[in-house]
């Protein structure tokens, strides 16, 4: 395995000011593995599902190089279900209706194939279960990356730092960088934060999208074309650092154009190219010092 | 004059959490014209200030090329003052206290060298003033730059939008931008301000610096520098709109490291370079296309 990823993987009921999905597939490892697998051939994916998990969608998941040894399949049980709407703004959301089902059952056990892979992406769950598959690696992965969220800032922040202390590099928005570090100003948020643990912390700012049909997945995302753009190329200096967080933005523009994984799982290597390219010709600059 | 400036000139009362400055000066036309000042060599300034205002400073400015011409001076009254306290995260305040003084007196006549300028910077300011120096330009300027603020949208909504429709480029914030458009998403905002007249609106989020001592005068120290780079080079092409961007940016960086004017009255050509480079390294970055 060249990457394995712990998260979930759900149903969600998805509203938006301009639609509505009923029951579409979701879940951060789902969209972390659909994004590095671009990148990737062999990849692991550590959760649980239900009986009820269409074997349509793990079908696509293998055909994109998505090993499934790690995903439990819980006989007469229901996935995990997650219902939010999103507001005017599609920026911020409300929860309408969690309901754990399988997730409370999640007991994670690796395969051995799993136990040695070189990358661990922790996608955003209980800090607990995060913990326990660092634990079952054999050796130290080359790079692990996580991502987590408030709730569990609210709910288990003792636990969270032990798993931070353990990663390489951590990805939080920006309200979640000033609560885990009380820090209001985001310069002294990352250097406190960077204390705990993490080499670096990615700071997801998600605001500013053109054409956003659904951001449900932007950020996982964002997290699996990062660390699967890393992956292949085994370079995690700070300027392959720049260009992983590039290919990752591209990546979550494009979930954001259809509901769930519907626009990422058609994506191409042409739609990514073409996408960073735009994105190169807006920001690029050169710029001549001013003394004479 | 290759720029003239209208603005306030002013003094402050500044309280952060770091520090209280008693008598400051400060003032959008002070700012401007001192960042501006870097670039330039023959810059007007239009504003009004009481007797109280110090011969001192007043030959600083003339000692970087800004001519007083068109600052009036009114015998036996006092200038513009300004208190306000910084809250904790250095990025929101509160207006403690606002004596307008002689700013209610001003009438603006541009001397004749200026009405020919070929740039022009509408500093923060009720927009019938702003429109009064407009209007007495001999011809078209090459550049317009405006900048305002929440307070005008509030109070004289109909006069700035017939300002705005007159100017080209626009400097206002992320809240002011979603205010003056009535959209949240900055994208749709950007689009809608498009349509009132500017040909580029720059939006400017104020909030991320390191060893911040004193905000006020970042914004118009920004739009200083932009607007004295811009003439200085005669390029309004978009590439060189970036680089206007940078180097206003470098300037206001520090204006916030002493309070007032005090540190970017100091700063030299080869600070500036110094904190260009700073900025160029941390966000240059070369990226390959993907695609096999």
């Amino acid at each position: 395995m060249q990457l394995i990823t712990v998260g979930t993987v759900a149903f969600d009921r998805i509203e938006t000011p301009f639609g509505v999905a009923e029951k579409t597939v979701g879940g951060a490892a789902t969209y972390i593995s659909l994004a590095a697998s671009v990148f990737l051939e062999k990849l692991g994916l550590v959760s649980v599902v239900g009986d009820d998990f269409p074997e349509a969608v793990m079908g696509q998941l293998r055909d994109r190089g998505v090993d499934l040894a790690g995903l439990e399949v819980l006989q007469g049980k229901e996935s995990f279900f997650w219902a939010g709407r999103y507001h005017y703004d599609m920026n911020s959301r409300d929860t309408l209706e969690t309901r754990l089902n399988v997730l409370l059952e999640l007991d994670p056990k690796l395969p051995s194939a799993y136990r040695s892979a070189p990358y661990v992406m922790l996608g955003n769950l209980d800090p607990g279960i995060q913990a326990k598959v660092l634990d079952q690696m054999t050796e130290r992965p080359a790079l692990v990356v996580m991502d987590t969220m408030n709730f569990w800032m609210d709910s288990a922040m003792e636990k969270l730092k032990e798993v931070i202390a353990r990663v390489d590099i951590l990805t939080i928005n920006d309200a979640e960088a000033r609560q885990l570090s009380g820090e209001h100003s985001l310069v002294k948020a990352a250097q406190r934060i960077l204390t705990m643990g993490p080499k670096y912390l990615v700071v997801k700012k998600g605001e500013h999208g053109e054409d956003v049909v659904d951001p449900t997945g932007a950020g996982d995302t964002f997290a699996g074309g990062f660390i699967g753009f890393l992956a292949r190329t085994q370079d995690h200096s700070f300027d392959n650092l720049k260009r992983a967080i590039i290919v990752g933005s591209a990546l979550a523009s494009f979930t954001c154009e259809k509901f769930g994984i519907e626009r990422l799982i058609e994506v191409s290597r042409e739609d990514i190219d073409a996408r960073i390219q735009q994105f190169v010709d807006l920001v690029e600059f050169d710029i001549e010092l001013t003394a004479d």
